[in-house]
């Protein structure tokens, strides 16, 4: 599989290995994380992301910076997971994997409140790995299962990344994408380019690409014009959080696409594991939506485009609502409406 | 008034000068064009553009360059008045007024086809003027007569540029808002960077500052999310070709703006002088969609933002069919749906 080439993060005997996003696609850079803070840092600054690549980010920071603790005894050792755990979390607002992620892992070492702490940071390390592993699986799961919807020939427009780098391998959308293409559908895809960051141009045209995936790139402004003028089979999109009632926070941009879809009457679909279900949010108004700096609106990778000092707004998310939403694909199947219903069902079913 | 500072083209004793919007709002650069290819260049090459503009361009580039014939009598001058005829109107297949205004130059001369070449010469280069200063009287009627429909304290979504960079001075769409600064009412602007060519974050962006009329500048896939959560109360768009059925051709993204603000109960209004009209064009599927590079889409003002050898869709244009149209704000009024009754009493009452 061509796919597997693309690694956004692996564990290292003494670093975290990130593959640096910032810099794709002129440059394959990758950053030698060495300490809570640089892993922190790493997805702060954007070098990692993407909800589930988030969340397996986490769960290595985590175990990678237990390591590092200088603890004399456990009390102290899990007050250093406490902070561990409150840095990652505060690293960004609107994934809700990240808080998955380090749930598991806390929880998982209170479980085993009394090994020593040798014990309890290998045990975190393995829980780390599982989490990486588990999160390949579920997009190759997902990536199946999603084929029930997409026909041979389908023309599917996608935004964001969504692929390998955007989880520990495979992907979401993209996974779907890739699995049409391993049952021998011809596929084609239109991807969105997705500003101000540019996932789409940058991320997503990279990985397909690569491993050879026929594809356009359009702007984020042409997408109603290609639904109208070229026709598409469907829209599959990723979600940062996905709330109990179904409603889907997503890249900026993705609101609008949905809306697109619907006065096209093209089905809009969101890939997303299980994991990306927050069933303590009841609906999408209560997702936080993380602003980020105006200078990435201003500056396109350093290069200047508006006059300075202007007011800018620079959401990185919107909200989907559930009524845009055909499906959820999941590695449990694709989720229907009513979506309150399905995604209970989804969330409590653990043989499913 | 500020917004007269701005000239986006002016006739001087031995070129016709043209701001190179290509360089904004980085550098305030004029071009000095001493000839026909030169002005034809700068259509082209996008330094100056907007559907006014470039009609107000190609008659000062007919003016200009016919006084360079070298013809020894009026069958010959005739002859060349042809051939600047067409390689103005092949510099862009989408605006008509580009081809409205040449049609109306070649129309004079033809009216005094008994002249002499000089008189001929100086008839054209008044016209041109007289072309110039009807665009300002033209938008400044229209930014009045519009106001009907904007309330004080509006929020107003646009996209591209339509302002005195866009005609030869005031504006089309951003007229509008600037004849409601003038007005006193408290405006606030939205504006769409407009990507590939980024004419919202570069122009719209910079007049705006200049003129200290409030805004934000959003990316195109933010207009959704900006009409759900801050809401707006108009939407005002250019065009660059209008059909006889009201369909309206305008930079791409308008389209998906158009039926992002039907979603959202949100009035969507076309600004354009009756040149804009083209009665010949009975439906917007008939107008010509102008392709560009690719490497607009690739490339950010020099950046590389997306791998090498991808496959781009690049069209400039998209169409707003006259269903999701409220009303197509002109100098001779606002007019209404069924838009094949207004566009006709329009284009046949000369003294409305």
């Amino acid at each position: 599989m061509k796919a597997n080439s693309i690694q956004s993060i692996s564990w290292q005997e003494d670093h975290v290995r990130i593959l640096d996003q910032t810099k794709l696609p002129v440059q394959e850079v990758y950053l030698e994380c060495r300490d809570l803070e640089s892993i922190a840092a790493a997805i702060q600054r954007l070098s990692i992301r993407g909800a589930p690549a988030i969340g397996v980010a986490a769960a290595m920071g985590f175990a990678f910076a237990c390591r590092q603790s200088t603890a004399q005894n456990n009390d102290e050792f899990f007050r250093h997971l406490d902070q561990i755990y409150e840095r990652l979390l505060g690293t960004r607002p609107t994934a809700v994997n990240l808080r998955w992620a380090l749930e598991r892992m806390l929880s998982l070492a209170r479980q085993h409140s009394s090994a020593g702490i040798e014990v309890l940071q290998d045990i975190l390390k393995q829980e780390a790995l599982k989490i990486l592993n588990e999160d390949i699986e579920i997009n190759r799961r997902m990536g199946r299962l999603g084929q029930e919807v997409v026909p041979d020939q389908a023309t599917i427009i996608t935004i964001c990344n969504t692929g390998s780098l955007a989880t520990a391998g495979h992907g979401t959308a993209l996974g779907v994408i890739r699995s049409a293409v391993e049952q021998g559908k011809n596929v084609c895809v239109a991807a969105c380019e997705t500003r101000p960051l540019l996932q789409g141009a940058r991320l997503t045209a990279w990985e397909l690409k690569k491993d050879g995936i026929p594809f356009e790139l359009i702007t984020d402004g042409m997408a109603g014009h290609f639904m109208k003028t070229r026709g598409a089979d469907l829209v599959i999109a990723g979600s940062d959080r996905i709330a109990a009632n179904g409603d889907a926070a997503n890249k900026i941009g993705t609101y609008a696409l949905a809306i697109l879809a619907q006065e096209h009457g093209i089905p809009f679909y969101i890939a997303a594991p299980v994991s990306t279900i927050d069933g303590s949010t009841q609906s999408g108004d209560k997702i936080p939506i993380e602003e980020r700096s105006g200078e990435e609106v201003i500056s396109v990778r350093g290069t200047q485009i508006a006059p300075e000092s202007i007011k800018v707004w620079n959401p990185a998310f919107d909200v989907v609502p559930n009524k845009y939403i055909a499906g959820i694909m999941t590695e449990k199947g694709i989720l229907r409406p009513p979506f309150q219903e399905s995604i209970h069902k989804a969330l409590t079913d653990k043989n499913n």
